[in-house]
């Protein structure tokens, strides 16, 4: 099953908005076994919207639109909708009395501009908003379905869950579709490839492979999609197995929105043990990773961003002579804050990070993007070196991550 | 002069992927005065990539396609244009050396599948990529122009910036566009709509204006098009005097791309003033933004994470009897920790905050969502409680932006 998203509206295509919306129906549609073909954005325009949704109805089963529903002038979607299917207008009792409960609940007046919400083309089946004044839109015909549903997307959220999706299940008889990912650090995405080519190649036809990288992680996701979900389960768990023996020790995680952060915070809480950061060329950018991740309080007890000289001397007991003698880009530099924070803050375990993230050469004699990353868990300490390239905001992300990959795996030793 | 932009990759229609490129190309095309016609998000797909291609060059003049340039398998964009332009990809020797030496620099081993990329259609001018080893493509025909770029953000905003849309101006004879911003911070969108309405009703036909608003920051654009550039310059400059008049206390910044973390690093580096944080419930996400900019160490001396209750105590010398009679989470805690970072790192200004950012509420007795933040300048320390809702990840962003538009103010004065 098919299906294809609109989405209808000028600030989309003049890049004032971001699309969520489609991204959001798109994950919607494939959990109940729906591919989508295509997503199209474009402007508030009658010849347009009815290229578009023939187009569409060509390709697709299903299709989805949203936006342009409003009770302004530049909404257009429903007019044009009627002309397509050669309909008119009729005003749904129903759903006026819905508005005007709205309206009464907020204490507003209701006019006629809203009143005109409640009129939908005569053949459609309304669906309706909960947070909104405008009607959802069912079309079926010829076991084609076309769905109109309003732009905001907690009113397009409601509809979709409330409405449409358990509507979709009841009227096509749709396959099972599987999603399996594995999240990796610590190697690039050609390395990768090139490491799981057999594998890759000899995948089933119906299962695909899918890398996503970034700044230093690769999620690969296993897609199948068949008859029963029993076959799937068993044919993707076999991949998997096969795949997790290849590179054991780059994977992080299994869950699809699972980061290593909270694959590190899992392993703290379970062990009980505790971590503080002594960040400089990352800035803070560890820390706030870190307490992104709810129940951080737990095992993160704290961090200093290091980000001068005389920070690194005086509150993680940097000695000048180390610094002069190596630079602060280095790796006694970098060791020497790490022993200095956990001498400290007392935790199991510690990062500190010193580099230069650019755009220019700061006084040492090391290149832009070189950063030191140090690593003091509760028998050893040791730094490595790395060079992250540019621009600063990447070298930050990086190492940011290089970090986190190193800590995680010393956890797994404790 | 219309622009179609075509995104492929199946993790976009899969909903694993948020497509953010094509929002930042819309916004860089219209800025340059090519409209976008429609944006499509396609399949890894042969066939639906020929059709897309056909499509778009049928309704626009400019075709710019992003993603499927990686050297893995399910990467097919290149080898289906040069099908669709019945072409023979060939090696460019140009690129071969651009990817060893960016391999070089990084000390990994070259291998044949990195060499893949540098292989291009004989008839496009390949692009350099600074951030990576896919180049960009152009193919230009007729005064129809194609352009391919790989999906990795940093990647594509590289290469249109350093070769896309100059090339653009350079081959097509584009408006005139004219596009001012003002950055607000610390008034919702709907209260400054109502304060600037009269002045946005009376604003002239050729310009237009759009708010964008994000955690307690809202741009103001005004875009203005027309035949010659001085009028456009003159009008726009008559409504922004204007708009200046109307909100003097909310204005930061008048840069498109300026942050109020760059705004205080030129105030700060101006004065020859110093900063430092002590970080609670942002948890490192100042120091971070702080850090994002380039030469932040000239002003940032550093910062401590004190996420835990000791190391507010032991580092930041709060009293057990300040924590004890009001919680972490108060006014008390919040002057504490800026007055002990002031006294440790002797700088000009601190900012402190303390606060629960959820989900689930803390030992104290606040709401999930109160922030306290608290600013010491050279002359005073103060606090103010705010209430962020919710999630997580909004409470921190929030705070973090209401904390920086304090301090900028406290600056001012000093």
């Amino acid at each position: 099953m098919q299906a294809e998203i609109i989405t209808i509206g000028d600030e989309i295509l003049i890049g004032q908005i971001l699309d969520t919306n489609s991204k959001w129906i798109a994950e919607e549609l494939n959990k109940i076994g729906v591919s989508v073909y295509q997503i199209t954005s474009i402007q508030d325009d009658r010849q347009h919207i009815l290229k578009a949704v023939e187009e569409a109805q060509f390709n697709a089963d299903i299709v989805i639109i949203t936006g342009g529903l409003g009770p302004t002038k530049d909404d257009i979607t429903k007019l044009t909708l009627a002309e397509y299917f050669k309909d008119t207008l009729v005003l749904n009792e129903e759903m006026v009395a819905h508005i005007e409960q709205l309206f009464a609940k907020i204490n507003y007046p209701f006019t006629e501009v809203n009143r005109n919400q409640a009129l939908v083309p005569s053949t459609c089946i309304p669906l309706k908003n909960e947070f909104g004044t405008a009607p959802g839109m069912w079309f079926g015909q010829y076991n084609k379905v076309v769905v109109s549903l309003p732009g905001v997307p907690v009113e397009m959220k409601g509809l979709m869950t409330q409405s449409v999706l358990p509507k979709l299940q009841a009227t096509f008889k749709l396959p099972f579709i599987l999603h399996k990912t594995i999240i990796t650090y610590g190697m690039g995405e050609s390395m990768l490839a090139a490491k799981i080519e057999d594998w890759e190649n000899n995948l089933p036809t119906f299962i695909k492979l899918a890398y996503l990288p970034s700044f230093g992680t690769v999620r690969l996701r296993l897609s199948a999609k068949g008859a029963t979900n029993e076959m799937l389960e068993k044919a993707i768990s076999r991949e998997m197995e096969k795949l997790v023996k290849l590179i054991p020790e780059i994977i992080v995680g299994f869950e699809e929105n699972e980061t290593i952060e909270m694959v590190i915070g899992q392993l703290l809480t379970k062990k009980k043990q505790t971590l503080a950061l002594a960040e400089s060329c990352t800035g803070g950018n560890i820390a706030k990773m870190i307490t992104s991740v709810a129940g951080a309080s737990n095992y993160f007890v704290g961090g200093i961003v290091a980000y001068s000289k005389i920070v690194k001397i005086m509150e993680l007991n940097v000695s000048e002579k180390t610094i002069a003698d190596n630079t602060v880009v280095s790796a006694q530099t970098a060791e020497a804050m790490a022993k200095g924070i956990q001498q400290k803050y007392h935790t199991d375990y510690v990062i500190a990070t010193t580099g230069n993230a650019g755009p220019t050469a700061d006084e040492t004699d090391k290149t832009v993007g070189t950063v030191f990353i140090a690593i003091a868990t509760p028998t050893t300490i040791f730094s490595e070196e790395f060079f992250f390239g540019k621009p600063r905001e990447k070298v930050i992300a990086r190492a940011s991550n290089k970090a986190l990959e190193l800590l995680r795996k010393e956890i797994l030793k404790n």
